[in-house]
């Protein structure tokens, strides 16, 4: 179109790279922000639930009398009353593989986890309805309850769905390559490494929220919520209400976080939206923090038993793993049960040449709360297995622990794995030699052996991954997904004053896209970023998205974005070389707000002239070009993706005496491709860290033998603090995308995926000389002392 | 695209022709609709104006101290306080031929008409912003009153604008075709007629209202308000505001009606939305009904002086008119004051051949409120000046005033005339022929002949008009609008559960809309009506449009939203190919819900399995389609667009002794092309004729000679009732318009255009033996009193 185009083409230009101020925070530094519970409706109504008390049983009765009873009660629903429709996520795989279950909005029949929504009172005010809810009287018959892999796979097992015999939601053995058992045979070395991860909560900042009402002029439920996925609630929540998708609209406010937890459909804010309804009245519903911590979606509890084949060299030769994921209750819509062991399946060679490779994954049931997919998805587990494999293999051949790294990581690109996975290029091997030439250069290593000398326990951890970002329909297909998010849509409006207006499907909540997808569309049309306005989190606004989650949305989103503004500026050309009456291959966008004659650059149109006639005087338009100045475009990342990689460092402090560790330096080295916003990059590098922390050390919900959960509040599910989480240095390689429309690959998730097995791999380190060796997370104080007791006596541990 | 093309073509099928329930009434009927003054936003401020007391004079002075003591008094504004850009409407035109001039938001320097505002008071309630208003003291120096054609262009008149020489606005001769002058001199016959008609409020039921807010989260201003045209209010708004057009958002919820009043950019809304902003509080005006009566947009006081030269056989030879249009105190943004002198220059000669045309036409200023376009826009003046001509030239020649109008009207199509329009075909002489048969079946003319032998004074009437309709741009464009209007866009979704919503640029304000747009969707796509959704009023929700007036919104915006359907339609069946594995050609929507297969009708793909792929499933797309199942089209009428036509006949008895006019009978004939749902045209028609029974008997607005107006409330300015409205037949001719998508030419304006002119027929024909010949509207019972005295004894008339 123009040679103006490299000025203008999204990898570079004025904006992108540049860590401008964030367009979002005059707003939410200055208490403008607009959460969900900050909206307020006239005649709004509050919602409060009744929950289970027992982790697995049959409703034998339940009685609403009482809560009816209650002035200001203004309704009591059980399912029965509501009819909804059950939420059910499906895969495209026979029983044997995947069981299909049901989540229905209320408890039906059976109640299968403690804080299960077992009924919906809706009152005046949120007390009320809470005085309410405690005189519903539920009545069950305890059935036995699953808390562990032994429990749900035990012979007699009580059944959790009796459509999951055995209590298995998933079980695929998705590769058995040729030449595993041969490899193993003729290993120079086999190590067996069982590693296991917490359940863990995303616990974003703003419990999950909902205000819902009837609209009667657009014929709509409005539902306002607090979601990572509006449109997909949308779907699911039309299909629950068996209504039209068009009757129902989903918006959403400012957000206080997701971290995954909101990005697959919850049953509170549907019921809540199917009383608003019945009841024609406003309805909202908060979730307070003891149902965000007990009922909340949770993640992480996986379990892998990773066998390792490595030739004499160091070399691995092959892995066989067996994963076990408790999912909790129930399957999550859309993503599925199946979601975290397929994913770990698919990608656990990560980082390093596998030559042969099998892997069976299972998801299994519980009487715990449910799980959804929590930033990282799998890959802190698996990686953090591959990477506990590593650092074996090394003590046991004798190799430097980032020398046997080196000997394995892919470093010819694009490599198509093993596992049938095509990498883009990377820089596996250049971000562990900058992570450790960190270390050397402060000092880390002497300090460390010097320390030993005086009996303290330093140690020092590395952890090498990549990360697949922005999945595309094709991946998310070849996981056999019934419903396979991958696109995502962006339409650009400038109007008659030079500014644009970008639509999103993509769904901001903290990652700063008010900012980052404003540079790529400033820097793509020569517009000051002040011109450029994000819209996001409103199902009217765009046709369909979906949304945010798996670092898509500057992948995806970004390109998407990307492509409607180099449309909008083609027809920017095109209308303003009919009005310079030349040909359109003889103008170029300026970057300066208008449209330049390349062969007389004294004329020239601005865009406020090119938008007078597209709105104003469609009459004087080219006669081929419609009316209004508007571009739409969809992206879909190709074939397998892209790859983010890095590589993080960590040296830390254990305290024998106390258990404690104490982390002294965390270095993380890392490579999205083209960083549109490094301040942005740097922040989700350390907020995701200090996530990945949490889970090693810190966070945990744990259940007594009953299904009764133990983190119910903050005085028992342990969220570290700015005390807790050290200063954290970000490295940027830039690799750029070669087919992301921006060059980005992704920066969202990496920070919670290096950090566990990067923390694991220092406290062994630091442990190095004690015998003790740890592969389960988190790594409490009482964790590393039962473990020092066990190494120095093994007939006399302490308990845990 | 398939062989059922023709089934689904929006010209016929299911939903097109049937008078369906309207979709709007259940809201309507049952309480639920939502007009501005229902809207409730928390913390809300409300407005009053301080208004001009004067019709004309400088501003010496505004004290608003004692304003603003008023407890509950937020804020008070004048026109410094506030520096917004003034509301100017231009012409593409030279200073002699048009006068550019503002309007401010709140009187600057000078006051022009009793009413103008002034200040801007805002309270915490109405009552004390009325207080507050009361209490402010603006000091004037009064200037002379213009209050009609003589005293705007006496030789040393004051000027309302210093920008407009001799109080002329717009004075073009648009048209002086050879041969005039020698057809006068030779003409059988001249007849000269001077017409009037009295200055109207259009008197929607709803008066204007506005509630602005600024929402943070969107960083836009938010204008919930009664408008016709909400992006032209935004585009005005942005501009007098002087921010990007992106920061402001119009919505406009339901509407009491508009008749051309709310087509135009007021001053009021913009004061109130800068309020809103400065506040950052909710500011609500509702305009009350003595504002609406004095200071809303008037209409119609126009005079036409009209020569006509005519062979002996009663053809016309030549047409030389003068008009003189009185618009008030300022020019109207976007179509400025030239739009009447302009449409009638352009479309006088109207339904009949015309050899040879001269027209002068003027514009002028004067100290009374603005005006705006009212349904009909100056056909009904023109229409009643050329059939007065008629009636006059068929006494004169001894011809049956229908004889000399079959004799003159246009009966081959495509007729171009001498004003150089194109008129597509119609049956201007078979609606003549149905309405004069309807009369005499029913026995009219001998009643009337009897009745005169008794004594009484009964009158038949006709009216012979045709009307452009769906003004395209290029229409616009010949009048040098520098605001081109023409163009409506639509776009279309389809959502998973195979509902679609249609967006569209129009804005229903009681033309049923959200009815007949959807019949023409739901044919077009074979849905059931209840599957189609329609969405108006709202800025974001579509690029731009222009909004509803010109009876355009079912000619263009109808046209838009059938393309965009047809688009839809051609996706649909491309997706549908791919998944049933066939060409694109080997299949067709089925009117069913889904595509069918044609070579094969046993496979078929329903619209909920195509856009399960469309959206959830996008990797089994085409590969040449995006996701999503969208479809927008734009639409323009081509060249001198369509035209209606009708006859009206009216049978009237006249009491000489009180004056009163009593209609006896009313017959429309109309042909609008195909008629999408017959109760809603004829709905149409009847309240369009109420409004021109309104104009040629009842409604008038009189400025004493100080500038005062007469019709400050319902007592003075006369509302016809259903009491004075007959029940009126409407019978339908359909010539389908070759150009529109659905063959409809528009309906919304003809009842309006007919009734002054046939009233005004039958009067003279009911007076016809008095020698009483009246050509000014209203004709109140006063006027005939005193022409009928002035007739009987012209030296001694009474005072009318």
């Amino acid at each position: 179109m123009s040679d103006a185009a490299p000025e203008f083409d999204g990898r570079g230009g004025r904006w992108v790279g540049a860590s401008v101020p964030r367009r979002e925070d005059p707003r939410l530094l200055t208490g403008r922000g607009r959460f969900v519970d900050d909206i307020q409706l006239p005649g709004t109504l509050h919602a409060c639930f009744v929950r289970s008390t027992i982790a697995h049983g049959r409703i034998t009765g339940i009685d609403l009398s009482a809560t009816l009873a209650v002035d200001g009660v203004f309704a009591a629903y059980t399912a029965a009353d509501l009819d909804l429709g059950d939420i059910v996520a499906l895969l495209d795989r026979p029983p044997e593989e995947f069981a299909t279950t049901a989540m229905p909005i209320l408890a039906k029949e059976k109640v299968r986890f403690v804080g299960e929504p077992v009924a919906l009172v809706v009152a005046r005010d949120p007390y009320v309805a809470e005085d309410g809810a405690e005189l519903a009287v539920v009545d069950y018959e305890p059935l036995g309850a699953i808390v562990s892999e032994d429990t749900a796979l035990a012979q007699d097992a009580p059944l959790v769905h009796e459509e999951a015999p055995g209590n298995v939601l998933l079980n695929v053995s998705m590769f058995d390559t040729p030449g595993v058992d041969e490899a193993f045979a003729d290993a120079g070395c086999v190590v067996e490494v069982v590693t296991r991860s917490g359940r863990q909560n995303a616990l974003p900042l703003e419990t999950r929220g909902v205000i819902a009402s009837w609209d009667d002029h657009d014929d709509q439920l409005l539902v306002q919520m607090c979601t990572q996925v509006p449109h997909q609630v949308r779907t699911a929540l039309a299909r629950s209400l068996r209504v039209p998708e068009r009757t129902v609209r989903v918006t959403v406010p400012d957000m206080g976080g997701g971290f995954g937890q909101k990005c697959v459909v919850g049953r509170e804010e549907i019921a809540v939206a199917a009383a608003a309804r019945r009841l024609n009245r406003p309805v909202k519903w908060i979730e307070d923090r003891r149902e965000a911590l007990t009922a909340g979606f949770l993640a992480r509890e996986q379990r892998y038993r990773t066998r390792a084949a490595f030739d004499a060299d160091g070399r691995i030769t092959a892995l066989d793993v067996d994963i076990v994921c408790d999912m909790g209750a129930y399957s999550c819509y859309p993503f599925t049960a199946g979601i975290e062991p397929l994913m770990a399946s698919a990608e656990m060679p990560g980082v390093y040449q596998v030559p042969a490779y099998r892997v069976r994954a299972r998801a299994i049931t519980s009487n715990k709360a449910p799980t959804a997919p929590y930033r990282g998805v799998s890959r802190p587990q698996y990686v953090m297995a591959m990477e506990r494999v590593m650092e074996r293999a090394a003590r046991e051949l004798g190799i430097d622990p980032l020398e046997i790294r080196r000997r394995n990581l892919i470093t010819q690109f694009p490599y198509t794995g093993v596992n049938a996975v095509t990498y883009d290029p990377g820089t596996y091997r250049e971000s562990l030699d900058l992570a450790e030439a960190t270390l050397r250069d402060e000092g880390w290593y002497e300090f460390r052996d010097k320390a030993a000398a005086e009996g303290r326990h330093i140690g020092i951890g590395f952890c090498c991954f990549s990360e697949r970002t922005g999945y595309g329909s094709g991946a998310f297909a070849k996981r056999k997904m019934a419903v396979v998010p991958g696109f995502d849509i962006s339409e650009i409006r400038m109007d008659t004053t030079g500014s644009v207006v970008v639509t999103s499907g993509t769904m901001n909540h903290g990652q700063s896209h008010e900012t980052t997808l404003a540079q790529i569309v400033a820097d793509r049309l020569g517009l000051h970023i002040d011109q450029v306005k994000l819209r996001q989190g409103d199902t009217e606004r765009i046709a369909y998205g979906w949304g945010t989650f798996a670092s898509r949305s500057v992948t995806i989103g970004g390109s998407a974005v990307a492509l409607a503004a180099t449309r909008l500026g083609e027809l920017l050309c095109r209308i303003a070389a009919h009005l310079l009456d030349t040909q359109p291959d003889n103008v170029r966008l300026d970057g300066e707000g208008g449209v330049v004659q390349i062969d007389d650059p004294g004329r020239r149109a601005s865009f406020e002239e090119i938008a007078d006639v597209a709105y104003l005087r469609s009459n004087l338009l080219p006669k081929d070009v419609e009316p209004t100045l508007t571009a739409t475009a969809s992206f879909d990342v190709p074939g397998d993706g892209t790859f983010s990689n890095a590589t993080h460092a960590v040296v830390v402090e254990a305290d024998p005496g106390t258990g404690g560790i104490t982390i002294l330096r965390y270095a993380c080295v890392e490579d999205c491709g083209v960083v549109i916003h490094p301040q942005v990059v740097d922040g989700q590098c350390r907020g995701g860290i200090a996530q990945g922390i949490a889970g090693a050390l810190f966070e945990e919900v744990t259940y007594a033998d009953n299904g009764e959960p133990s983190a119910a509040s903050f005085i028992d599910y342990l969220v570290p603090t700015a005390t807790e989480i050290p200063d954290i240095t970000v490295s940027h390689l830039e690799t750029p995308c070669a087919f992301t429309e921006n060059g980005a690959k992704g920066a969202g998730e990496g920070g919670t995926i290096g950090a566990p097995a990067a923390v694991l791999n220092a406290i062994n380190d630091a442990l190095r000389h004690t015998g003790v060796e740890l592969d389960t997370t988190p790594v409490h104080p009482q964790t590393v002392l039962a473990a020092l007791d066990a190494a120095a006596d093994p007939e006399r541990s302490r308990p845990a």
